[in-house]
């Protein structure tokens, strides 16, 4: 938090919090005891159990929903820099004329303070949890740290087949994992992040396999978001991108790959054997009009656990992960199955899953765990009545129903106030203006 | 408004409002002047003009952004009672083991108050004008009157084929009509609603059409949403369920055909012939997983301009607008061409072409028409940075982003606070417990 930050009424970091008489998505009424950012305890009222000892800091949940935090598996925060900046556009102009054009200008304070926006974005909006990759990392890692929040950070690594742009970029690979590793900050971890496989040449992505090996690192890369990537694939190295990156040793029990919309049986079945975690980013793909639906239930046959992303605010055009979830669970229905993806597997997707493909112990309201949960107020209109709390999250709610954020028993928003949103906005809007005009 | 409102800080009824230095989508910097509830001059501040003269209410807009009030053009409003208490099924199954029979202990209380939570969610999300069709609507009317909103008000017409229930209906329809006759209300018009082909006989639809024609009345009905519905009536009337209703009078220029998704080329000539306004509803749509999406640009090409409903919260599970604006959008790009209904389209859907399918004078912001204006809040991370405003109200906001709602220059909405909620919020939910339990 910067100094700057008026006094928001409550103590950032408290040693002990009470959550007192929250409803549990399953409408359990329950006290959570969280010590040194930890749930210590948890009593279920409904059993005539309560919670006595006293806390450095109380709340009365009474009217609230108690859930963990939500985890975003794919995304470039920064790109909040470039929200409605273009639109309604096809994929080629968009990227040449208009998204990488305005990337090239950006300066490592452009996206501090872009991540900065995306940060109380996803905190505003119950996201605890985020899975990036893009440029200037270093800074990115400076705003999740000012933010509180947890993060899983990746150099979005572009040798655009060029063996000395590739060295640069093992080069600025490097230097990232180091600056993470110098940080020590128990809540931000070091990914490598080859962008994909027709911007990374094979030496790059091998590369990034033996280095992730070798350091034991998350990898995080996009995969076969169009048809044409696919096609393209086949064409050039006569296998589907999942296939070619298998033979590469990119595909990992640590590797979270984002999209995966254009996938076959065969592919799918690399995914289950090779232990990877499909992103699934719907908002993305419809806007950006990938022509095709992950292949949900196809995964889930196979055993695996699909996880959700936002995608960047350029494709999406919000970090909103209560929107996300609908969006999933609605496009799986939409071909003819309203059974599919249910209320509560969505919830899963967007913690439990997440959390496990990001490696943070997180995504579950348990003893033991950290303490990453979110207070939802439910004395609100769409939240009326509260038949249950897994289909108003899913399908009721968006992210400004979420009214208290605890990140590692740190307190990030109470009563939706989070300190420093003045600054972010006016610091953000300066940013935004600068990327576009160039000065 | 009742009598038991706190005072909430602003006059529900000023003579006389100015709107100060609001953003429009365009981005013009304008000063609204609302007089007797008509907007009666506008100024340009980016061409140095302005209002100067003094306002019983004056609203100071330089950080909102100011635009029409949403329409949304079919919903069944009172429905809000059974938001979350079924989802993730089979239509059948969930219509006649979970809808059906929950409303069937509908009573006059239990409708009123589900309205009144549905308008307190409207107002909330920046509708200020809907189309419902239901039961007990005169509990409906009261409602609508209570909470100062505009609406086009239809009893869901429903005889299975019984002559007996088609006398019943059509009393309770001729009924209905007067009574809004004499309510005498300037904000509240009476349609006739037929619920569908399926489940109204010819007789019955061909009184509806003559009724609405000796009356001038609006006709609500819905039209070939499942590809059931269409081959049921293949199969029963040798043709589609839009040329059955062609035929029996029931598509004219003042009807709105909710759904319209299975619809050939000859339904959507028939359309444009007889001037209907095809009701768009996304989200229900794929929950219900329908299996197609509405011809959109087909529509478009033949000259037809479609609106935009939310359908019951039974089928969506909220009445949030800005919601739907997204999820039209982006179902119509995933196609496969995101150049499709691109942003400041899909704000006319929600607003221009809406209040001329209800046949109300709205959804423009201008002079000489009624003050039906809502203020979005700027200084927000999803509202951030200001680029394009179409943009970020289809792609980024929620409807939470709204601060302020005139309706006819009534103030339902001031910094978010709507006179009456917490009533609204207990009252609703002791209603739906009431309408679950059968007591």
């Amino acid at each position: 938090m910067t100094g700057e930050d008026r006094d928001e009424g409550f103590p950032r970091n408290p040693r002990s919090i009470l959550i007192k008489n929250a409803l549990t998505l399953k409408k359990n009424r329950v006290d959570v005891y969280i010590e040194n950012g930890v749930i210590s305890e948890m009593k279920n009222r409904d059993r005539g159990e309560k919670i006595g000892v006293e806390a450095d800091f109380v709340v009365d949940a009474s009217d609230k929903i108690v859930m963990p935090g939500l985890v975003n598996t794919h995304t470039h925060a920064a790109m909040t820099l470039l929200r409605g900046y273009a639109d309604d556009m096809e994929l080629q102009p968009w990227l040449e004329k208009k998204i990488w054009p305005a990337e090239a200008r950006l300066t490592p304070e452009l996206v501090y303070w872009g991540t900065r926006l995306a940060c109380l974005e996803m905190i505003k909006t119950g996201t605890l949890i985020f899975n990036d990759m893009y440029f200037y990392m270093e800074e990115v890692a400076k705003a999740v740290e000012d933010c509180g929040m947890k993060a899983l950070l990746g150099y979005g690594m572009i040798d655009l087949f060029s063996e000395e742009k590739r060295e640069e970029e093992i080069k600025k690979t490097e230097d990232f994992v180091s600056f993470v590793k110098n940080l020590g900050s128990p809540r931000i971890k070091a990914a490598v992040a080859p962008h994909a496989i027709y911007t990374v040449s094979d030496e790059g992505l091998r590369w990034c396999a033996e280095f992730a090996e070798e350091k034991d690192l998350a990898i995080h890369i996009h995969v076969s978001e169009t048809r044409k990537e696919v096609e393209d694939s086949i064409a050039k190295y006569g296998e589907s991108p999942v296939r070619h990156l298998h033979k590469l040793g990119v595909l990992t029990p640590k590797t979270v790959a984002a999209h995966s919309v254009w996938l076959d049986d065969t592919d799918i079945r690399i995914y289950r054997q090779s232990g990877v975690w499909p992103s699934h980013s719907p908002v993305s793909n419809m806007k950006l009009a990938v022509g095709k639906n992950m292949p949900y239930r196809e995964m889930r046959s196979a055993g695996i656990k699909p996880t959700l992303g936002t995608d960047g605010t350029a494709s999406n055009n919000n970090l909103d992960m209560f929107e996300s979830m609908k969006f999933a669970a609605l496009l799986q229905k939409l071909g003819g199955n309203p059974t599919v993806l249910p209320a509560e597997e969505t919830v899963e997707m967007a913690t439990e899953w997440g959390a496990m493909a990001l490696g943070f112990k997180s995504g579950i309201l348990g003893e033991g765990y950290p303490a990453d949960i979110i207070l939802l107020d439910t004395q609100r209109p769409e939240m009326t009545p509260l038949h249950n709390p897994f289909s108003l999250v899913v399908y009721s709610a968006s992210g400004s129903v979420v009214d208290t954020a605890i990140c590692d028993g740190q307190i990030l928003m109470y009563k939706r106030a989070v300190p420093g949103e003045k600054e972010v906005l006016e610091k953000a809007s300066l940013a935004a203006k600068k990327m576009l005009s160039g000065n």
